[in-house]
């Protein structure tokens, strides 16, 4: 059975609680702990991840109580939407949880926010990914390219979808890769990128992959590519506007983020690599015309990406990023169709993967 | 050609304001108004549309001189579009028309704010929408179901694209239907219901089309729900959460918005229906424990809703806003979760639907 492996995680520790009880002890669950004094940034793996500080829930705690029994209720769904093989939304299993306790006023969870942190507790207790428990997040994400896959008993041909695409679903842990010719994933910030790319047929021409992300990439997106780079080696280049938030985008996907520390290797893409645009760009390409005057809270924003490990220990990111701060510009993607519409696709991409022109 | 009828309209706009200048007149040009004092709501076709008031704009004109030059830079741009047969965002073509003009320190235009209006005014003055300009808008919304489309060249089964489906393009002029074998279309606002019905095989086991729209519908979802209910007379079912903002997202899809006045006959969907969620949907299927309290802003908001045409002359309509107003309260699609996680595709949506128990 597909998922048997989680199932069985969430049965070892239900055993473990009834253990606690059967031996009389106060029934309890060890969960690591995810404020920033236990977040770290490993420089091997390029990779947010948790160190090992943990704490412990208790039944018998007034403090941990309630909280105790939510977990368990979270823990119990998810098991049975595994062995049932179905999937749900984290609203959904909120809405399902609510219920009022006999002969009393107390509900089991009142607002969503009581259950979402616990989803969390649950993957870094059992190292386990949200997806693994069955519950879906919002989908968002668009694919096309050299690739066949197959999914729920369809096989689906990337290459054969038209002027629409793949929407890529939240959970893409159980589709297959049954054919997968393509020699690289171009990732668009925006969709509108997407469909220039899409209707330029970029994909056939240069034999690629392009996903477009449609703003901060979803974990369903960034899941498929993890998936296409470390089971299929393709190499990531991740395409945003000249812009802090930009670069965020592309951070996130490289290297996971803070909220998200836990499960950077279960989504993140190290060797994603960024190939525009740059504030250099705009000189380099004339873009001039197409400059945006930052404002204050991107400038603030680039100045805390310079903070973060992965941008202050590389030369030509340093390099970029205080260029922006110092003239206080910023460019977008769009920008490129100032030279041509077909700018973007017969020129300023295939001449930077040419020359490898990239920002790790 | 496809898009000859709209190139030539275009042409014939050209010609027009040359003969003004070979007349020696000063050249002009005929734009509808588009404020609220031009819109009006057909009871007939129970569509929002534009009244017969329109207005002139002169190049001897120093406030229209600009604007002027704009239209026609936005016309001439958007011809080439269409003769070359390719497309692109409204944000794209801004870049594209930025230039400084020789010899001055004037730009065409200095901000996408100046070109979006014009294209408008295009729109209203050719009789022509956006997508026959070949002018992109963000692409939203996902379907699946007993559909085949070809579309450049590829022929997609909506009904074979696994746990993913189909993301609706921006412009859905040119896909061709092949075989639509649905009864009906549901359409749902948010992704998160989308799934459930996916995974369910909702369309399969009903014999339907499901849309994700994510909110409010993209014109590009709206114009192939039209398409599918004008020209294969597919009854189209709208579900949205029980409060204002859902419900508006109904009365879009089926009369049109403000904005849009000018072309809700291009993309609306008259006949729509609305299944779900009511107010009286709480009571009747017992999901009080799910209710949220309205804030004032979903109160006003739904006071709005009463004074628009068609909910106000409607007396269901009327009772179930009253109500949420009177009793304060909202429900999310989700909370029908609470009565099992497959409450939605099992008895829900299959009892409404064979108890016609729709608002109109």
């Amino acid at each position: 059975m597909a998922g048997k492996e989680t199932s069985d995680k969430f049965k070892k520790l239900g055993l473990k609680v009834i253990d606690d009880i059967e031996k009389r002890q106060n029934p309890n669950i060890d969960i690591p702990i995810r404020a920033l004094s236990n977040i770290i940034f490993d420089k091997k793996t390029g990779q947010l991840g948790l160190g090992n500080k943990s704490s412990k829930r208790y039944f018998f705690n007034v403090a941990h109580s309630k909280k105790f029994m939510q977990t368990l209720m979270v823990a119990a769904y998810s098991k049975g939407l595994i062995d049932e093989q179905i999937h749900t939304s984290i609203r959904d299993m909120y809405y399902a949880l609510k219920r009022t306790l006999p002969d009393t006023n107390e509900n089991t969870v009142d607002e969503q926010s009581e259950t979402d942190p616990l989803i969390v507790d649950i993957e870094v207790a059992l190292d386990i990914i949200r997806e693994q428990m069955h519950l879906t997040t919002d989908r968002k994400g668009i694919v096309a390219g050299n690739v066949i896959i197959k999914d729920r008993g369809d096989s689906i041909d990337w290459s054969k979808l038209g002027s629409g695409g793949w929407s890529i679903p939240s959970t893409v842990e159980e589709i297959d890769f049954k054919k997968v010719e393509a020699d690289y994933v171009v990732v668009v910030e925006k969709n509108a990128g997407f469909e220039r790319l899409h209707e330029d047929k970029f994909w056939q021409k240069q034999n690629c992959v392009i996903i477009g992300t449609g703003g901060q990439a979803s974990r369903g997106t960034r899941l498929l590519i993890q998936r296409l780079n470390q089971e299929h080696k393709l190499p990531v280049y991740v395409l945003t506007d000249a812009d802090s938030y930009g670069w965020y985008i592309y951070s996130v996907i490289k290297s996971g983020s803070m909220s998200l520390a836990h499960i950077s290797e279960r989504i993140a893409t190290p060797e994603a690599k960024f190939i525009g645009l740059t504030i250099s760009d705009i000189y380099d390409y004339d873009l001039k015309k197409c400059i945006i005057k930052a404002k204050e809270v991107d400038i603030k924003r680039a100045k805390e990406l310079l903070k973060y490990d992965w941008f202050k220990n590389n030369k030509k990111w340093c390099k970029e990023i205080n260029l922006m701060v110092e003239k206080g510009v910023k460019a977008e993607i769009e920008a490129l169709s100032n030279r041509g519409i077909r700018f973007i696709t017969d020129e300023y991409l295939p001449e930077k993967i040419k020359k490898k022109d990239f920002l790790d």
